[in-house]
């Protein structure tokens, strides 16, 4: 069952702000991209970081103007208020290797954390034109359309997606490996966006290793008001504590396999 | 020195024509992208699988028409008069997990060889609109502006792109890793489309393997416009004979350390 972290109205208005947070993004992220950069320029000053920096640092003033309770999270800028009830989780980039190569499947990420557990989420791909925004509660609408993961009774017949096998530690890579044999075709470099795919039914699990907050936050909302369902690697449910791997299926059936393949 | 395949108007003829066959394929791309699909569809019946049949089958009926003496080479439908002086040859959907994902990253690959030499390519994105043609002896054009790969003198400071881990075979695993380790920064997941976007100045790098003749014929002349170089891990020019691997560099100076470290 959903908690309810605010009322209809008071969600309406929240939905609002979120994606009027990555309405700000789309432009700067657009307008930085495939920026011409010579290969010795100052990380400092590389397209990629200046949009991160930009894009953060707009969506953090129009934050404390109309929410100035609300504690903010970000990628660039850190924490501010980040034990009030309501906390914003934003990471302008999500996707660095992909903006700096020019793959326009980066996306900006905005999450809303209520009690520290994530209840609003917008995933948006301003180059391709491609927004998805999940409440808690609520069906994932894709592009303005009600969306829901496809149905995918069994490991074998999965697609799963993966970032880079560069993310593992440990042991981790063993085990996304035993994941990888047991499913029918994986799929590199993808980031949240494939996060988003998901939903559309067009893959049924994504693995990942290194993540932060920021990375996963706003993609909880959008994988749970889809059908799908989104732990740790250890089946735990995500939260502002959670640790560095997440898995994600768009069918709850795929869950337990996916946690027994990763275990060993 | 360029080997003169025609002259410069009937060069010009057969570009517009290479051009003419991408426009062709692009709709029916975009026509089957995204098409939901029921995990247990016979893969015969999946809109890759349409896609590539449709269009591979529209291209090879206007070269039927337009040019029948030369040679076509495709993906789908195979040989025929691969002896010609002139042979074409169709990838009409590269990077099919790119394309079965929802990933705008596939590319339709149209070549031109000259007595088994690539000497013309097409790449073309038709979600994203990204187009790049490269012509023997004249510089690449993408988008219809002259483009040049980067300044990259080292391999410390060269981003890499491949397409996945799983194309290798036996030790190339092994000799991949040993590039990845020299380079600033790896990224996955690009297909054809990463060798437009080292064109472009974003990359540096792209090293990949289980590669067929119309995964890179296409390639080759765009990267020699752009002022690159493209051989195989051996360092043997790329021709019809050519086997499983292709490495690319945009910077001519990276071609030497990028053979060595493959070499271990």
């Amino acid at each position: 069952m959903a908690i309810q972290f605010a009322d209809r109205t008071q969600v309406d208005e929240l939905s609002r702000l979120a994606l009027h947070l990555v309405d700000i993004a789309g432009p700067i992220a657009r307008r930085h991209f495939r920026t011409p950069v010579a290969i010795d320029e100052k990380a400092d000053n590389s397209p990629v970081t200046v949009a991160d920096r930009t894009i953060e640092g707009e969506i953090r003033r129009v934050l404390e103007v109309r929410r100035p309770d609300d504690g903010i999270i970000g990628e660039e800028y850190g924490a501010a208020r980040a034990d009030a009830d309501l906390v914003w989780v934003i990471d302008p980039i999500d996707g660095t290797r992909a903006f700096v190569t020019g793959r326009p499947t980066f996306v900006t990420l905005v999450a809303l954390l209520y009690q520290g557990r994530p209840v609003l989420g917008v995933i948006d791909q301003p180059v391709i034109g491609d927004r998805w925004i999940g409440i808690d509660g609520r069906p994932t609408m894709a592009n303005g359309r009600a969306v829901r993961a496809r149905p995918c009774p069994s490991l074998d017949r999965a697609v799963l997606a993966a970032t880079s096998p560069d993310m593992f530690q440990d042991g981790e890579r063993t085990a996304f490996d035993r994941l990888g044999q047991a499913v029918r075709m994986v799929t590199w470099g993808g980031d949240g966006y494939q996060t988003g795919l998901m939903t559309l039914g067009l893959l049924d699990i994504v693995a990942e290793s290194s993540m932060q907050l920021y990375d996963f936050a706003a993609l909880a909302p959008v994988v749970a008001g889809a059908g799908g369902r989104m732990v740790d690697w250890q089946g735990r449910p995500l939260d502002a504590q959670s640790g560095r791997t997440v898995l994600s299926v768009g069918d709850p059936a795929l869950l337990e396999p996916a946690l027994a393949c990763l275990a060993g």
